[in-house]
């Protein structure tokens, strides 16, 4: 008799974050774990507008099958904001409407992984595309991330060795990390990439979320052989799932296949409350609030830690997004760290499901700060640097 | 150099469906080809009303990230449901809400199948279900359909010569041959599959859209090993896209594990739209109006087909659901007949992509009746006729 599930389901656990963020959603438990835009800055008001106008205009389209490449005027949104913020010549007919970043995900490792092929990824690497494409039962080559970004003669070298499918990158405001690669970093990883004919995923969920440094190309400007990934759950809401893919035409003609037999379409009332949304509203202010807000929020975690923290605590200041990075001296577990932190009421993402390898990462953590208001960040920083205390002394 | 995508995109091809529907879609085509409900029935007001309030009373929940399982009252409402209109025993935490049956399919196929596994089907089958499960490269065992469910003989037969991993059913109103199995037949394909240790993945969209005849028990009041699916978009809108699986404990945390990567979670909004239209609406006398329309939409299409068409075409008398499937004579090709209908702008979908077999079905084809209205009915069943008779004389 054959197994009743397939072998796929021996490599995917359950989310170790899924199962923290259980325990953390008690009211009295300051919580750093999650990775949730701050509900209080959603255009509430604005979305509910644009879901009354789409509703009462137009519902029978709405609310009807639709095409699985996604709204038109959504994409064609998207496109125009490309060639404005960044420069890029993508066409309508490049983009597809997803389910949020996980979903893009999910699509690409079906388009590309068969069981054994390799996949590069930055070590700590966004937990989400480890789950997604294991899935597809890939060999994962971990790159260290290095402040800048990751190890470009580590990744010449990997890819000299063995082929590999994609390399797959958050280089903006990287999940878990925080990290941003510098503009010189973008341009290696693109040449070693085009040398070796190996594409690039880039992940692009936080890129609008700079609130501090310059701002740099995409990967995607300086290779065109890039698959570019975007989303709207940062910049408006997640609760909507909607994000997109940017892909040449051979890979869109895949993806298309592979999300008709995945869901048909995304969800339609969603597309069109987010295109009313961006015609009516001045998204790029709604933008700039939540980087005031998150900015000065990660600035008083910085500030907190390094008032606070013993002084061999060694943390990312990334430049936007959402996430912190810290790393405790090589001895102390940040899973000791989190037994100890979560009777204190205070939460965080201990560092080591963000490796493959097992075992790698057991003294680092992450922490998000654009959930939590000042006087929680300071009173939660303080509580988790008396925990640090009593574990290194 | 390894190959750019996956082996499995070898076996996925656009589909078939899709193409003609691009055909079909300029306004002086009659068109039976779709799969599409009737938008003049969608509760546009009530959905509208629904939106409206959850946006104005919760905007800050329903725009955040939400848990996997999706919305909890929805799950009791559908739990709810089952005991009074299926006298099932389901508890909400046996329920995922999905992005539609098109999701639960890909869930499904994702965690039950490795390449090669069988799977058993009908003949003809959903065509939605071959290309999902294809993606993780099954072998199809079809079983013919006969007048009130497949061959149970040969599933028997086929179950003893091969393990498989599930059987694969739209027992009622199935798409696309408006078939629907006899209760003798459920207890008869419960008990082969029981034997046998073999999973029923019953597919029911179509099931609360019966117009004629008596209700039948499901496949899961006989056989507790079923995967039930269940949609919304039939009886609400396709545009929200919601639907549901319900199974036991052991297959739903695997299905959990691969929502997640797939997704996180359905869109919450439409989760909570179509909540708060349950809470506030009727929808038995919403599904009752359906019924109405489809129902004399159905009379209308058959009397039409005894009046118009050669006696010796042979078409099923569907009890519910939104299609009739017609057999031509065996020399006779529903492509050539659609080349030819195209030109007199009358569509539908020639057979032969519901089979697995290669040129099988090739004198057979679907026709939709949801969709348009009795004066289309009668000038697209007569131009139809009229392409018959050019094609058997």
């Amino acid at each position: 008799m054959v197994t009743m599930f397939a072998d796929r389901m021996e490599n995917t656990k359950k989310s170790f974050i899924r199962e923290i963020l259980k325990v953390t959603q008690q009211p009295e438990i300051i919580s750093f774990a999650g990775g949730l835009p701050d509900p209080a800055l959603f255009p509430s008001e604005e979305l509910a507008a644009a879901a009354g106008k789409v509703m009462s205009d137009d519902a029978v389209n709405v609310l009807q099958y639709s095409t699985t490449e996604g709204y038109l005027p959504l994409r064609e949104f998207i496109a125009q904001r490309y060639l404005e913020k960044n420069g890029l010549k993508i066409s309508p007919s490049e983009i597809l409407i997803t389910n949020g970043s996980q979903q893009s995900l999910d699509l690409i490792g079906k388009v590309f992984l068969n069981k054994g092929d390799r996949v590069v990824i930055e070590s700590p690497g966004y937990l989400g595309a480890i789950q997604s494409f294991s899935i597809f039962e890939p060999q994962f080559q971990e790159i260290p991330l290095l402040d800048d970004g990751i190890d470009v003669d580590l990744l010449d070298k990997t890819l000299d060795e063995c082929d590999a499918k994609f390399f797959y990158t958050v280089p903006t405001f990287q999940n878990p990390s925080g990290i941003t690669y510098s503009k010189e970093k973008r341009e290696a990883v693109a040449n070693i990439l085009e040398k070796h004919g190996v594409v690039c995923v880039e992940d692009n969920a936080y890129g609008e979320l700079r609130f501090a440094g310059e701002e740099v190309p995409t990967i995607r400007n300086y290779l065109d052989n890039t698959i570019l990934m975007g989303s709207f759950s940062k910049i408006i809401a997640p609760g909507l799932r909607l994000g997109w893919i940017c892909a040449n035409k051979d890979i869109m003609e895949k993806l298309l296949v592979v999300k008709q037999a995945a869901d048909l379409h995304s969800n339609y009332l969603s597309q069109r409350i987010i295109c009313q949304y961006l015609m009516d509203s001045d998204v790029d202010s709604h933008i700039a609030k939540i980087k005031d807000v998150y900015g000065s929020r990660r600035d008083h975690m910085i500030n907190m830690m390094a008032r606070y923290f013993p002084e061999n605590i060694i943390y990312t200041k990334p430049e936007g997004g959402m996430f912190v990075w810290v790393t405790l001296p090589e001895s102390v577990s940040s899973m000791d760290l989190f037994n100890l932190a979560i009777k204190k009421n205070v939460a965080f993402v201990p560092g080591s499901p963000f490796y493959i390898t097992e075992g790698a990462g057991d003294n680092t953590l992450r922490l998000n700060f654009s959930n939590s208001n000042q006087s929680e960040i300071e009173d939660g920083i303080k509580r988790l640097a008396a925990c640090i205390e009593k574990l290194t002394f």
